[in-house]
């Protein structure tokens, strides 16, 4: 009958540092290549927005609701800022990512985003959308969401 | 000699629930209005820039390394985002945000802002600001910091 030997500690010391040492490195390129990767395949926009100043409390409740229902139940909606000029709180830029092309035509065909356009239809009076590119973020950590 | 008797777990039982519950209810009102102070106080901003297309990569280094920095050094500067048009990258708007007006005004006061300042000069043929309320944000978690 064979005994089972135990593996102790030290027999383990056949795995030269060099070996952990270049898995580290490898691993680490393979994972930093896949953020970049997707980071490439995002999609960011400026959606440039004037709002009926009537309508405009409505219109930003709407926007809201929209906003972090998306960001609550589809994967691929990654960020949103709405912001509204100081001097013209009726002109709203909106900054939007998602995680691809994919993500983005998925959105538009939900439920709450289609709530949303029929909720605005007659709030908005012009929409103009610029696609484009993130040269860079930063930010401090725990800014996750917030409303105001 | 006095005995010290040790406090039972039974004993807690006068902390009557009401307590606990209207405590909770006192701290998280307090919680909230303290986090609601501090958006209200916050300064954003889009700064609307367009760069010299000659000198645009090395334009973007420099705003790269500003943007990092100060996320990194100064604990007002709260978040940024650099966007450039698809069509025309040399048209750039920056979304940032800063915990108050004073963390601003010690914000353009830092080495590393004053640096930027000195090597975007002749970079940047126009720059407008435009002072802007957040209305509202929201993320998915873990996305602190990107650049591309």
């Amino acid at each position: 009958m064979k005994t089972i030997k135990p593996i102790c500690r030290g027999q383990l010391s056949f795995i030269h540092p060099l070996v952990t040492t270049t898995a580290f490195f490898f691993l680490t390129i393979l994972f930093t290549t896949n953020i970049m990767a997707q980071e490439k395949s995002q999609m960011v926009r400026l959606a440039k927005i004037k709002v009926d100043a009537l309508q405009l409390e409505k219109y930003n409740a709407a926007l809201k609701e929209q906003m972090t229902t998306a960001i609550r139940v589809e994967a691929g909606v990654l960020t949103y800022y709405a912001v509204a000029d100081k001097k013209d709180p009726t002109s709203i830029t909106i900054l939007e990512i998602y995680a691809d092309t994919a993500a983005y035509n998925s959105h538009i065909t939900t439920p709450h985003f289609l709530k949303y356009k029929a909720t605005v239809k007659n709030m908005v009076t012009s929409l103009e959308l610029v696609d484009v590119t993130l040269i860079a973020s930063a930010k401090k950590e725990g800014m996750e969401s917030s409303t105001q």
